[in-house]
Parts: structure tokens; sequence; C-alpha cells
């Protein structure tokens, strides 16, 4: 605490993000990264990146990268899209401009463990809607007056689903308020609320390169919605930073939306993987939430979730462990290669077995 | 404007930045960025990041980074050092975290056009106090009750230095506000006020590797302060996005700060042709201030800026002009290689001549 803090700093709470341990032969299943390389294209275009033109600004308004998620998803044009650096960024940028609102922002009970922190930027208010006993989201409990809705989907940290009939039938009677569909995981097996910007003006929808590119190193996130909604994002990124995206980002991501192959072979591999990870799991006694996402949600009947956490660790093996009412008792898994799975399962039939 | 959008997003007056045009073979004068290539040491180091390990998140707190600066700058310790996705980043978390009071922040009349915008984004108070008639920063003019103190050094659009000593001189009077120098472009001419940091526990230095270091299209930039001014943008950050800075940005900022000898030689090469350049515009009936940056301001005694603008346009040479009083009547030209200022003298003899 310092005279010269502003009164917004002293109230903050800032967010704590996984850990990025640095040793060595750690096997690292603790912050959802995507256990296979990045597109040989995407690795092609930035070793191109790498070139005299860097003393030269980026685009500020990055069409390429545009472009590229109009082309993946069939949209009307480039002002249908914002991009940012990560998701992260980009959720940033609609809570200020799109969630801060006199009635409160609803979101689930258990979810991102960001979005009240970035309620505390703003000073938004904000209400938790209770996910049921078996941790989804019901459509119903958000039936009421509210500035804005925002959840995951896949929810993060549980991994399950929303069908996207659920969500057109939360945007048939939330009209006043923006819907925002945050799908950091959709890739390993939801629905994408994508479609429905044509028809819903108060849906945006969120997406990463992080989790199924496998590009959690270069920062790219983007958002999809109707053209009024995305001019105020514009309208934020240009009074905070003209240009977001570098050079690198701008090129990897293009190409790695362009890898079309790549990306759906390494994204079968990991919902393969999640699946036999997932009956593994449970002869071993452990409940699974059923997983739509590059991760697992477990709890042990017998075994108490911090002590497995450590347990794991002193044999090298990072895992996500949550001190929040209702989900103390799970560990979020990322899913790793059939090999990290392999140790993993390993590791914990010494423990448990 | 829509129903949608926040209070904040309707009053909001974006920054425009300097045009990137996508034609060939232009003549870029207009944005300030490096007419040399990065280090060849940076671009090695771009060409190795573009591996496997992109599919794993940066480190959050770039160290590696904090430590090039340190140990370029000779500080005590990675807690004096703050970095960012470009300096507008860095700026953007100063603004809210050290500069949002209940007195007015206080900065020239003519400067960095961002200001004012930040101002507008985070809703802080603000007073532009003059530059002198030769468009000077008159330290005795800040000495009036303020929130908070930001200017670029040297200032922009003008190029004119301010000498270490009437900082010093500023920081010995006002000890009860940040007082923030913007240093982008010290490097070309200016004396760094870095070396203050440790007298002084309200003084904080923006840096950028943009513009002395060729890397506008990798975005890095660094504030230097004492660690209780660190520790407040930390917490913004971790509040906003956990990893602004990607791996190559991390890579090359680091390769970039320790090639030194790279360094010197293209910043001094640009101070030879900015002297070179001043002369020769002066043969031709330009006023030229006195410029420690990269760009040259100036204006001539018989030739309307914005017409001289636009002839030196339809030559594909691009420069950049300000509608804005005082200062309508300037034209502000980046330096360039001696062929670009070459080609640039040419067109202007065409025009005035």
């Amino acid at each position: 605490m310092s005279q010269y803090w502003s009164d917004l700093v002293r109230r903050l709470t800032p967010y704590v993000p996984g850990e990025q341990p640095r040793l060595e032969r750690l096997i690292k299943l603790n912050t959802n990264e995507n256990p296979y390389p990045p597109s040989p294209r995407a690795l092609a275009a930035l070793r191109q990146a790498a070139g005299d033109e860097l003393r030269l600004y980026p685009d500020p308004s990055g069409d390429a990268l545009k472009q590229a998620v109009v082309d993946y998803y069939g949209l009307s044009g480039r002002e249908w899209v914002f991009v940012g650096n990560g998701s992260d960024e980009v959720l940033a940028f609609i809570f200020m401009a799109l969630l801060k609102h006199q009635r409160p922002l609803l979101f689930p009970d258990i979810t991102y463990s960001f979005y009240p922190v970035y309620c505390g930027l703003y000073d938004i208010d904000y209400r938790n809607v209770p996910l049921t006993d078996d941790f989804c989201v019901r459509i119903e409990d958000y039936a009421q007056p509210n500035g804005g809705i925002i959840f995951p989907n896949p929810n993060a940290p549980t991994g399950r689903a929303l069908a996207l009939a659920e969500i057109q039938r939360l945007l048939a009677v939330n009209t006043d308020s923006v819907v925002v569909v945050d799908e950091a995981y959709v890739d390993f097996g939801g629905e994408s609320a994508v479609a429905l910007c044509a028809r819903f003006p108060n849906l945006l929808v969120v997406q990463t390169l992080s989790k199924s590119r496998s590009l959690a190193g270069l920062r790219v996130g983007f958002a999809v919605g109707h053209p009024a909604l995305i001019e105020a994002l514009e309208r934020v990124k240009n009074s905070f930073n003209s240009y977001p995206l570098d050079r690198f980002a701008l090129a990897g991501a293009v190409a790695a939306l362009e890898d079309r192959d790549y990306f759906e072979q390494t994204r079968n591999q990991v919902i393969a993987s999640r699946e036999q990870l997932t009956r593994e799991l449970e002869m071993l006694g452990f409940e699974v939430l059923p997983s739509a996402a590059n991760f697992v949600f477990a709890r042990h009947r017998d075994h108490d979730a911090a002590g497995l956490q450590a347990q794991l660790r002193a044999q090298s093996i990072i895992v996500r462990h949550f001190r929040a009412p209702r989900i103390d008792q799970f560990l979020r898994i990322t899913v790793g290669t059939d090999a990290e799975c392999a140790a993993l399962l390993g590791a914990l039939r010494s423990i448990v077995g």
C-alpha cells in the first residue's frame, strides 16, 4: 500500500493464474494447455514473421486475423469479429464495454475465477447463480432482472457443457442485456453458439487459440457478435492500446485457423484421451463429471483432494485444486498425452490403490 | 450506439493512431518507426521461439525481461520493473493505478494525444499546462496542486527534450503525487530519468522497444520505479490479463536489450541522419524545432502544412500532420534512412523550391 495508489488499486483482488513451475521433467496438468505442439503451418508462419518488418507497427485492427475467423465460421464480414491479446483481454474489454450496468451481472457460483476479478476492476455489481447439485447451468435460474449474463460453455472448472438449444432458450427470453458465452474449451466437445449470433443481437461468443490450437504462448483470443457489440469493444480497445496483437500473434493465429486438418486431428486425439482417462479414473474410485473440455473434474470417494494434489506433486505431477466452497474435494486435471495420462494414473494407483 | 453499451463506451473518444497504409513502395515517415531492422540477435531469438513450447503459457511475470532491464540499467532488483504489451498498455495501467485522484492530472497542452484518451477511459480529471511559446516544458508551471504529472521526454510531437536537472528540480518540489516521464524517444538524444528512480519514490519512467530497438511490431514496453509503484501496476495487470506478453515478445525483447553494440550503432545513425535532415530542411525554408527524438517537427515560412502533407502524399511520401491548436502549421517527419530522407528532400524541393 502506498499514498500514490489510486482508490481502485487499493480495493483490487487480483486473479491468481495456475502455477507455471520452472522445474524440468514435470508432468504439467494444471493449466489446460494442449499436450500437442501447434500446427506445423503456424510454426512456419511464425518463423517467417521473424524478419525486418518487425520494425513496423502491426495492423492495429488485425484485419487478416478477423478475416480468418470470418472464413472459418462463414460469417458475413469482419465487422462481426473482435480480436485481442488472449481471450482474457477480450473478456476485460467486454466487462468494461458491455457488462457494466445498473442491474447486476449474473454468472455461475462455480466458474472461471477471473469473472469476479473483472467486476472488482470495473466496480460492476454481480450476483452468483448457483449451479445445480450436479454442477449444471440451469437456464431458468437466469430469468431474473440483470445487466448481463456470462458463463463458459463448457463451464470451467467443471467441464460440463450446455446444449445449444438451452442457450437459444435463454436468448429467447433475455433480450435486454448482453449474453456472453465464453467458449475457451468448446472445440473439445461443445456446440459453438457462433451459429446463433446472426439471430440474436445481444449474443457475444468468446474463443481463444490457447487451448484447441495449442497456442497458449502466443496470446490470441477473439469475440464474435453483432457489429454494434463489436464496435463497443473496438472503442474501448482504441482507448486502451492501439496495437495489442503483435506481428507474431497475427501471423501465427491466421495460419493456425487455416490448418483445419491438424486441428481436427489433435482435438480428436485429446477427446479420445479424455474418454480413456475418465474410464480409468472411475476404475480407481473417482467420480468424474462428464467433460466436454480438455480437462476432467474429479473427486475421490475416500481421499481428500488437497492431499492427493500434494502427493501427486511429490511425484512431479501438477494438477489444479481450488480451495472454494462446493468444489474443494475436486481436482481439475488437464488431459495430457497418453503417456502423461498413464503416468498420472500410475501415480494415483500407488496413492489410492 | 446501442442499448447494450455501458455508459463508459458511450462517452469515449478513442485514440486515432497514425495511418498504417498498405500501399507498396511508400516512404513511410508518419509513425516514428526505426528505419533499420531489429538486432540480428533479436531476430535469431525470435526464430528460436517459434517452437513446440508455444503450446505452453508464457511466464506471467516476465521475469527474464525484467532481469534484462535490471541488467541494462544496473537496477537493484526486478521489483523495480514492470513490463507490458507496448508502452501504451503500460501507460494505460499507470493512468488507472497511479494517476486517478481527487486533484487533476497535469500534462502539456501539446503532447502525446493518447493522454486525454486515457483520462476519458478512466474518468480522470486533467488540466493542460501550456508549453512555452517555443514549445518547451517549463517546470515552474507544474508547481500547482495536482493528482499526478505526466509528460514525454523528449516531448512528442515536438521532439524537444528537458534536461535531467529540470526533472530533478520538479521532483524536489512535487512529492505528493506521481511524476511519470514517458521516455519513448529518449535513446535518440535525451537523458533518461531512470537514474533518479532510486532517490524519488514518486518517479516512474516509461520506455518502449518500438523505436530505438526497431521492434514496433513486437509490442513491448516497460516502466521503472519504486517497488510500491510497480506493485500497483502488477495489481491492475493481474486484474486485467495475466499474460499480456507472449513468448516472442519476451524472447525478442531480452535479446534486443542484450545487443548493445547494434543498438548504439543504429541509434547513432538515426541521430546523424536527423542532424543532416534538419540542416537541409532549414535550407529549404523550414523552421525545425531542436529534436532529441527520431523525428523532427517543422513548419515552412510560406507553405501550409496540410497542403504540404497532401502534396508529399501524392508523391507516395507519408508524414504526420495534427489538426490541433498551435501546431497546425507543423509536420512531424520521422527520420528515415538517408535514402528516404533524400527522397523526402527532393520532393519538398520540387514543392517549395
